[in-house]
């Protein structure tokens, strides 16, 4: 997607030296735009726990590079697979309940095992770091071209006017390696020249959408509008919004969505209005484990500062975290919610859109369920 | 309500010099505790403007204070009649849609025009402004005692553990003259030792909730947890709220509850989980012209600078204001929502609980219907 008006990714091998994996600095967007370079696997593994780097396609994609620069750094030392293992450990711990970021070290590793030499071991290693990082992009792709079909309908019934679509959290481009899942049909929307509209949920308490999506939407030219959490249901009462579109952290074999806290009440008003709500995800994310995700996802409880604190700026631009909550207050904050699948008006992955239901998955994908 | 151990009421006569009204500066709060002295119409205006007093009730005390301030100054002057008059425009004209603000005035402007002499407006003034705040705080403490039952009835009903009520905004003793709308039944089961926590909704985009519910909450010993608006649903899901109360801006004869933006959202939750949503309010705010909320009851869009940025303290206790939204980013900001009336399951008014229905409020307010 764009930045300023050229196209980036969210990771990518250095122009020029091919040896160094370069990223977004996440974790100071919006405010400052830097390019970090990673050069070893400590750089990665820093990069991953300190969220520089952060969502779930993404951290993946990340743990595949650093896998390569593993590889690299192996090459160095007298016993390169001993070396590849023991980075596979530090970047796995680096966030211990990250599924992909498993995955990714474990699919380098099975491949790496299988090489004689250590340069064998690299060149492998690069491969699949790309692959990863490109399977990633397409998946995120073709989520894109599945959704888009929805907004288009939408638009040929409006008379004129952009599609209003609502959009919690960020599961968008920076989440992943490219064109995000649930910003994925809004892109391809927007790209093709369906005229679309974003009212994003600034997300509390992390404010991902005010920070990440916001930006992501304004640097790609994608009209939106920053709103309270509390505003969703009011506008859709109003008949302004047409669609609502989410992410997901996991989804039950069943369709039950777990995802950022205040999802669950998007689609409680998206049902009372009769306004179609959507769950974007690559089929990593399903969890064919699972059937009552209210009952079974177990929640994450994250530290109260994310509730009692918000970062910002101040008017010379310089970074200020601000306590918003009297000293004497306790706080909570529960990270994610699970919308029941009966609120879900469809799944959209990378093999097409489907009910949010056993049947649905399944039928999608029968190799799987 | 209590504040550091001493009872307060949010606006009453300087011990020692009742020619001087004190109140809180609740524009500081939480990050200081300040009384300040209102001396002139003009101290009065200000304070109402500039909302160092807010909310329906405090504000016609206000107002009614603000009149006996003006009969003070008319004293003063060649015509005291003429004063009284153009103090009283100058009082309605500071939040013109304010209806408690005009109601006070005019109540003031009924008996003083009645008044033979300067010194006996003076007095009659400030009895009349005693007897509004004092009919504001009876007003309050009554809907505490019905609704007190209600909690008493959950804790009955529960196994030990404290009842968990959840609110949203400040429907608290600030926003009144004592004991508050939505608070009153908190602090009356709390006060005879019903075991009670209160879930408290910071209320984006002013925050209302984490800035004054939580304030006066901890102020009178109330256990209580601020959380992040979006965080409702899910406490509802797993058990974790027994009773949900707000407090409203105007309700239609039919029970539409027009309240801060996001009780909507609160009430879907609350019936898709069987939770209990009652609404708080003196009769005072009932609209008995209105019957359709949504459609009829035109909704403020506030300034956006609400949401772009956030009021707190820094590391030092200064008063800081972040910018929290990329500036590229616009944003909007809808203040209030309404709630339907198939989604409260009653109303707390001074006179008793009803049905959110035009049979219920008639039978209780049949002089009014």
């Amino acid at each position: 997607m764009l930045v300023s008006g050229k196209p980036f990714r969210t990771i990518w091998l250095k122009p020029g030296d091919e040896t160094v994996v370069q990223i977004i600095d996440q974790v100071k967007l919006p405010w400052r735009f830097e390019i970090i370079d990673l050069r070893t696997v400590d750089d990665v593994a820093v990069a991953i726990r300190d969220m520089w780097v952060r969502g779930a396609g993404l951290i993946g994609a990340t743990a595949g590079y650093g896998m390569y620069v593993a590889a690299l750094e192996a090459e160095k030392t007298a016993d390169f697979r001993q070396s590849i293992e023991t980075s596979g450990r530090i970047l796995v711990e680096t966030r211990p309940t990250a599924v992909n970021l498993a995955w990714a070290v474990n699919r380098q590793l099975t491949a790496l095992r299988a090489c004689a030499s250590a340069k064998e071991a690299v060149a492998v290693a690069k491969q699949m770091a790309l692959t990863i990082a490109d399977e990633d992009a397409a998946s995120c792709r073709s989520i894109g071209e599945h959704g888009v079909k929805l907004i288009a309908e939408i638009a040929g019934r409006k008379n004129g006017g952009p599609v209003n679509v609502l959009t919690h959290c960020n599961a968008g481009w920076l989440a992943f390696v490219d064109h995000g899942s649930a910003t994925s049909p809004v892109y391809a929307a927007h790209d093709s020249g369906i005229p679309v509209h974003v009212w994003v949920d600034e997300t509390r308490p992390r404010n991902q959408g005010a920070r990440l999506t916001a930006w992501e939407l304004a640097q790609h030219g994608v009209p939106h509008t920053v709103i309270a959490d509390n505003t969703g249901g009011h506008l859709m009462q109003h008949g302004l919004v047409d669609f609502v579109i989410t992410g997901a952290d996991r989804v039950t074999r069943c369709g039950d969505v777990a995802n950022k806290i205040g999802t669950y009440l998007k689609a409680l008003a998206a049902r009372d209005n009769g306004v179609p709500f959507y769950v974007a995800l690559p089929s990593s994310t399903l969890d064919w484990t699972l059937r009552d995700g209210v009952k079974e996802i177990p929640i994450e409880q994250r530290n109260a500062d994310e509730v009692t604190h918000m970062e910002g700026t101040d008017e010379l631009g310089a970074i200020v975290n601000a306590r918003i909550i009297p000293a004497a207050s306790p706080a909570a904050n529960y990270g994610f919610d699970v919308t029941p699948a009966r609120l879900v008006t469809g799944l959209i992955t990378e093999r097409g859109v489907c009910a949010a239901t056993e049947g649905g998955l399944s039928a999608l994908y029968p190799d799987r369920a």
